[in-house]
């Protein structure tokens, strides 16, 4: 079969509801989007399920879908795709968490579930806990996330998952550290675990309260980073790289650590520049560079992941979600007009809908294109969730957008003869 | 429930792309077909997957689709596929191979994989290896196919399927006859396949390069056919007879052997004439009769394929397969005015797509109608691939067709009550 490259964009939490303040438009229908509207009039388009109708996913789970996981069988729980996006390479016995840096006082009462938002020198506090060996001989990772965030992992013989973990959780703040436990007390395994995790967790508190980057944080009137709360207990899952399977060579440019922690699992290489924030202020413009210089390179399927869409639907902020779309259009505009149409896809998709009024992620279908010179075309014109109904594309899923690209691309296997 | 009869047209590799040569038209689109737009018209349509969204699949597969099954569980591989067409009975723990009759020189290089593309005599060379016994007891069956092709079975006690068989494959000529070996060592089953496997191929060399008919070929010029090279190893698995399984008699009246074998293996009849020729000649008038004839005969399921609009796909003819469909829409034409429209559903689909450009199978999915008084009616009303994604059928699978064509006609059991 010929080959040809792909372009996939990803819109964070892009999929949205009419908006009373857009005049019941969605964010994206409000937008003016030439580009967009390009891509759709030429090509296919739809609302895609990530998994199917009504099911709520967050952006990890959203990404392994977008690259053709089911992500039942694959998803190892949010610890481990922490641990990797810091960098920690872990292995099959390995317990990993993802964690906060947080406030308790002399009571063990969680004082600030964020340790006041934590964003500067949490290097030197991980480092200081990094590779503590326990009583049993287990030892413990640690490596600094973005802002208040950690991943933790702890390394040893016979280790399980099935624990409560030492964070209260969201809107506990005033009660205790949870102790931790096994959820069946008959679980050696988990048994293990629990009794590692809280020796680790009152031994870290002991070093980082008197960590001089918190004794200088006191002193400032600010609250101690003095304990780790954790939460996302998971292990390691065998994870097919889609590289290897559909025997391609792809790239992930992005800011956000889970999504290219996640890229870098199905065996994609990552880029990140520092001013790929994933946040409003990230470089969308040298992201679009970037992707035109990987196809001219001969990578087979570029990914290009934009973060902003979804902080500004946690945030209810729909003239600044249209803003950004704006934004992303123009990206789209740019890698429309550096590519060779003839060998190259352009694919549009988001990971979830963050509808604005809903404050979070819905399980509703995400605005999805397929544009390529060879593409069928349907009769939709517009970019925009209403218009997208009509698309034939609607109602597939995530996974069936990502095999779609493959088989234009060509690195489909034939099942039979 | 009431019963109804049906007929199914299978356009073998229909599906296709907007094409240059086509005014960005695809070949349904650009034909002249006033029948298929009758059916569109009056019935319902879409674009369907033969599994689901960019998955490729072959003839085989694809027809097993079509047929109602799940692939995954019932495919067998194309070697017993191919000797259930040659008509062996297979049983349960023989091992099937598909195979070509080639040339190698006597240092078993592989000259040529198809003996100079050898189409006559063949059942006698295949007669004279025919029931062959092994060493161990082993018994090979082994008969012709169309052209160069031949099917091998080995049929013994004990034997197993993981092996490396001796076709060193497409584009290796000038290489060596592949030394059949199980893939696991230690493999006790496999490793008597491969040791038969490679008694049986050198005792055939004997016996083919001394054989009067390549004695003939050689003093022709022609390359001698001296040898068997096997691939496509499997075995027999369960496949419930969809005939007994709904309850209805059922006819594949079609060319291709392939085709009417899954047939077979489905239960049902089938009829073909030397004028079925699975290529562009084949008799496509004669098939609307004979389905009509069955149809009025009392069979409750019609199938009727038509290979030639895949050929046109593989060797890039867009106007060749204009063509094909055109032939095909007035066979359709017949059918109409044939059946009694008051108890006769008409559907149409294809295993697969075979765009022009791709020159091969692709994973979009490919027009269907199914067309009948009581039928609800879409708002389609022209055949073609981009008028078929606004129809109601649009992203169903080709199970779902199958389903609905056997709901139509009266012959699902409820489930439940």
């Amino acid at each position: 079969m010929r080959k040809r490259q792909g372009i996939l964009i990803i819109s964070d939490g892009l999929g949205d509801r009419p908006n009373k303040e857009l005049n019941g438009l969605t964010p994206l229908e409000k937008a003016n989007t030439p580009n967009l509207d390009k891509l759709v009039a030429e090509g296919i388009c739809g609302n895609v399920y990530p998994i199917s109708a009504g099911i709520r996913v967050g952006t990890d789970v959203g990404h392994l879908e977008i690259f053709g996981y089911d992500s039942n069988e694959v998803y190892p729980g949010r610890g481990p795709l922490e641990a990797i996006s810091a960098g920690i390479e872990i292995d099959d016995g390995d317990i990993a968490f993802r964690g906060n840096f947080g406030t308790i006082d002399e009571n063990n009462i969680v004082i600030d579930r964020r340790a006041g938002r934590i964003r500067k020198d949490t290097d030197l506090l991980a480092n200081s806990l990094n590779g503590m060996i326990l009583e049993d001989g287990t030892e413990v990772l640690v490596k600094e996330l973005t802002d208040h965030r950690v991943a933790v992992v702890l390394r040893g013989e016979g280790l399980g998952k099935e624990i409560i973990c030492t964070d209260p959780g969201t809107a506990c703040e005033g009660e205790k550290l949870v102790k931790p436990i096994a959820i069946d007390e008959n679980d050696v395994k988990s048994n293990k675990t629990a009794k590692n995790l809280l020796e680790f967790t009152m031994k870290a508190n002991k070093i980082l309260k008197n960590h001089p980057v918190n004794i200088k944080r006191i002193a400032d009137g600010e609250e101690a980073a003095n304990i780790i709360l954790t939460r996302g207990v998971g292990q390691k899952k065998y994870m097919p790289k889609i590289t290897e399977k559909f025997g391609i060579k792809a790239v992930c440019i992005a800011g956000d650590k889970t999504v290219y922690g996640i890229a870098n699992l199905a065996g994609m290489e990552k880029y990140a520049e520092d001013d790929f924030t994933a946040n409003f202020d990230t470089n969308i413009g040298k992201k679009a560079k970037k992707a035109v210089e990987y196809i001219n390179k001969g990578y087979d399927w570029v990914v290009v992941h934009v973060k902003a869409t979804d902080l500004a639907g946690h945030d209810n902020l729909p003239l600044k979600k249209v803003e950004v779309i704006e934004k992303i259009d123009k990206m789209v505009g740019y890698i429309l007009n550096n590519v060779d149409k003839s060998k190259c896809y352009i694919s549009f998709t988001a990971d979830h809908s963050t509808p604005c009024e809903a404050r979070d992620h819905t399980g509703d279908g995400v605005p999805t294109i397929i544009w390529g010179e060879d593409v069928r075309k349907d009769d939709v014109k517009v970019a925009g969730e209403k218009y997208f109904m009509n698309g034939s594309l609607n109602n597939l899923t995530a996974t069936d957008i990502f095999m779609l690209q493959m088989d234009f691309m060509g690195f489909t296997k034939k099942r039979g003869a």
